[in-house]
C-alpha cells in the first residue's frame, strides 16, 4: 500500500523556495500536503509559508543530498540544482521527479536540441560552439540566436546575432546557436504526467515578451489559434513528456512561424511562468497539476473555465531597494484584478516581484483591462 | 497618507486559528497580507501558516489585549472572544473589523432577534426567557427552537422542541425561542463592506443540513430561486449590513418559507461555511473579499464564474483518532473536484476536517457528482 501522502508523515522537498515554490504551497495547503524548501535566500518567497524551511546551497552536493534523504518525494521549482546529489538519491530509492536524467537533459540547451533531432520534435536548426571564436566559422547561419548551453534563465544567456559585427560581444562558452525563424507568434503549453503514465495538456496560451528583459511581460490564455494548430501543439508537448519519460509537470514553448508551423522554443520539468494563469483559468492549476503528478495522484481536470490575461509585475528599470506597489489599490478596484505578490521585500531592474490575472468572461476585454493594468501599476523603491 | 497595507511593516491580526483563518491565509499570500493568528490551540489549521502563530486563549482580556496591541488591524474568524479587550483596543485607536458592539449584538442571539425586530428585518416570531422552568409558560407558542443565548456554535446550543413533555431536555439558560416557520429552502447570502462604506453582495446559495448534526452538510451555488427572491434576499442582506454600520464580511442566513417569505435566520460577521464555495465559483472568494474589507481595499467583483456544490468532510460519528481520508484519492480522479483538508490530525464525531467544492458547468451534474463524493469519502481515524 501507497504511503498516506498528506498529513505531517509525508514529507515533499522542493528545491528552491521562490515564487514558484510559494504557489506551489498555496495549493499543498488545499491538500494538506506538507512541502518542505531549500533556497540559498533566507528571505525567499517561501521562507514564511513551507512547513520547514533549509538555508543552503542548491548546487552544493552535500547540502542538496542532507536535505532530499529524510524526504518521501523530491521536487524542483528552478533547474540549476546539484543533479549529482539528486542521482544518488534517486539511486537510494528517492522518488525524484522531473527525475534527475530529465534535469540532466534540459539543463544543457545543447542535449536539449539534441534530443528535440533525434525524436523528430521539430525545432528550429541549430549549431553547436564551444567558445567564442568559433562564431566566425557560422556566418552562413546568421541570423541567430546565441544561448549559452547552461545556466541561463529568465531571459539571461541569450543574444541575437544578426551579423558578423556583433560576434565580438557574443558568449565565449559552450553554446547553441539557433537559426532566426521569423515567427507570427509565441505559444506555450503546459502538460503533466504522473508515474503511473496517466497524461493531462493544457490549452495552449499566447505569450508576449518584453523586449528589453527578454521576459514574458503579457500572457493570453486561451491562445487565438486554429484547433488543427491547437491539437498540433497539445500533441507534440504529449510526445516530448512520453519521450522524455518524465514525471511532473512540463513547459513547451514554442514559436508559431509566418508559414502556421510549430517549432519547440524550450521545455522547462516544472511549473512555468506561463502557466501562471491556469490558478484562475482552469479547473486544475498547474500547481495543483504538479502536486498530483509527483504524488502519483490522478490528474486533474484542465478544461478552461474563463479567458484570462497574465501580466508579469518586473521591477522598474533603475529601481532597487524595499519594495512598493503603485498603483495597486486603484488595480484592486477594476472587477476581475487577481493580484499575485510573491513576498520579496527588496525589488531590482526586471526582477519578478509578482503577477497579475486579469479574468473575463471576453478575452478582448481582459486584454483591455491587462494593458491598462500594466500601465498602472510600477514596481518601485520606497 | 494611509499606511501600505501588504509585507512586513503591516501586521494583520486574527482572533482564531481555524480552518477559515487559513483560508484566509491562503488569500493574503495572493495580496503579501502578513497575518497574525491568536488561537488556544497550537496544533490549529493556522499554526504552521500564520506570519506568527500565538497560543492562547480568545475570551482571556489580558491574552486578547496583548495581542492586539502591536497589530494595525484586529479581525476575528470566531465570535466567541473577549469582547471587551477589543472595545478597549478600539478606544485606543486600534482597527478592529468587524467592530466590538457588532460582535457583542451578534453573540447574543436575544439582541440579535431584538435587532431584526426593531430593523424590519424579517424573522421568525420569537420570545425570550431566561431558565427551563419558563418554557412552561408558552405552550402557546409550540412548536419552537430553542436556541442558547450565547454560547451556541456549529449545531450545538439548538433544540426543536414540538411539544410540551420535551420541556425537560431544554437548556437551562437564557434562550431564544424562535417559532417554527415549515421552509422550503435554507438560503445564504455574503455581504461586505468596506471602511469607506462600498458595498458588494454575492449571489445566494442554498444549503442542506445534516439534521443528525445540525450542521450544514451539502450547499448549492447558485440557488435555485427565482430572480426576485434572488434580488430580495440581496435587498435584504445590503440592509442588515448598513443598520449594523459593519466593516467586513457578513454571512446572512435565511429560511425561504412555504409561501416565498425570506426569514433572516442568523448571521454571522465573518467568513463563514456558507460562502467556501467562492474561492472556486465567484471571480473573489468570501476570504479575499473579508481581507479587502477590513483592509479598506475597493470591494471585489462577486460574479458567480462557474456553479458548485460545497461538500461538508465531517468525521464520521464514533471515530476518534488520527485522521484518514478513505476514498479521497478516488475522488481525486472525479473532473471538478476540488478538496480542501483543514490540516486537523485529529477526527472527532462530526467535526469539520475538510470540505470539497465540485465545479461544473452544469449545476445539476455538480449535484450527481457531489452526492457520489459525498458517498466515497469517510472521515475516520486510523
Amino acid at each position: 500500500m501507497q504511503k498516506i501522502w498528506y498529513g505531517n508523515s509525508f514529507r515533499l522537498g522542493v528545491l528552491g523556495g521562490g515564487q514558484l515554490g510559494r504557489m506551489l504551497i498555496q495549493e499543498a495547503i488545499n491538500l494538506n500536503v506538507k512541502v518542505h524548501c531549500l533556497d540559498p535566500d533566507k528571505q525567499a518567497p517561501c521562507s514564511e509559508l513551507a512547513t520547514t524551511f533549509t538555508v543552503g546551497s542548491l548546487n552544493d552536493f552535500e547540502t542538496v543530498y542532507a536535505f532530499g534523504k529524510d524526504k518521501d518525494v523530491i521536487t524542483v521549482e528552478i533547474e540549476n540544482v546539484s543533479i549529482e546529489a539528486l542521482e544518488k538519491l534517486e539511486s537510494e530509492g528517492k522518488k525524484v521527479f522531473p527525475q534527475p536524467r530529465v534535469l540532466k537533459l534540459i539543463k544543457d540547451k545543447g542535449l536539449q536540441k539534441q534530443f528535440y533531432a533525434d525524436n523528430n520534435i521539430p525545432t528550429a536548426p541549430f549549431r553547436l560552439i564551444s567558445n567564442q571564436s568559433e562564431l566566425n566559422s557560422h556566418l552562413d547561419f546568421l541570423p541567430f540566436a546565441q544561448k549559452m548551453r547552461t545556466g541561463g534563465y529568465d531571459g539571461k544567456g541569450v543574444k541575437i546575432i544578426k551579423d558578423a559585427d556583433v560576434f565580438t560581444t557574443g558568449f565565449d562558452v559552450p553554446s547553441v546557436l539557433e537559426k532566426f525563424v521569423p515567427f507570427q507568434k509565441e505559444l506555450a503549453v503546459m502538460v503533466s504526467r504522473n508515474e503511473r503514465g496517466e497524461l493531462a495538456v493544457f490549452p495552449s496560451v499566447e505569450c508576449e515578451f518584453n523586449a528589453e528583459a527578454n521576459l514574458v511581460e503579457f500572457l493570453f490564455s486561451p491562445a487565438a489559434i486554429s484547433t488543427e494548430i491547437e491539437q498540433k501543439a497539445e500533441e507534440i508537448a504529449k510526445d516530448i513528456i512520453v519521450k522524455l519519460d518524465m514525471v511532473g509537470v512540463l513547459a513547451v514553448e514554442f514559436f508559431l512561424t509566418q508559414d502556421n508551423q510549430l517549432l519547440v522554443n524550450e521545455i522547462a520539468p516544472r511549473p512555468h511562468n506561463s502557466g501562471h494563469q491556469t490558478i484562475e483559468c482552469n479547473t486544475t492549476s498547474q500547481y495543483e497539476q504538479h502536486l498530483r503528478s509527483v504524488l502519483n495522484l490522478p490528474l486533474g481536470n484542465t478544461a478552461l473555465i474563463q479567458p484570462g490575461v497574465m501580466i508579469n509585475l518586473l521591477g522598474e528599470n533603475g529601481y532597487e531597494g524595499e519594495v512598493v506597489y503603485e498603483g495597486l489599490e486603484e488595480a484592486l478596484s477594476i472587477p476581475g484584478v487577481k493580484p499575485h505578490i510573491y513576498g520579496k521585500e527588496i525589488t531590482k531592474s526586471f526582477r519578478k516581484m509578482g503577477h497579475i490575472t486579469v479574468v473575463n468572461k471576453d478575452l478582448e476585454e481582459a486584454k483591455v483591462i491587462g494593458r491598462k493594468v500594466q500601465q498602472l501599476i510600477k514596481v518601485k523603491s520606497k
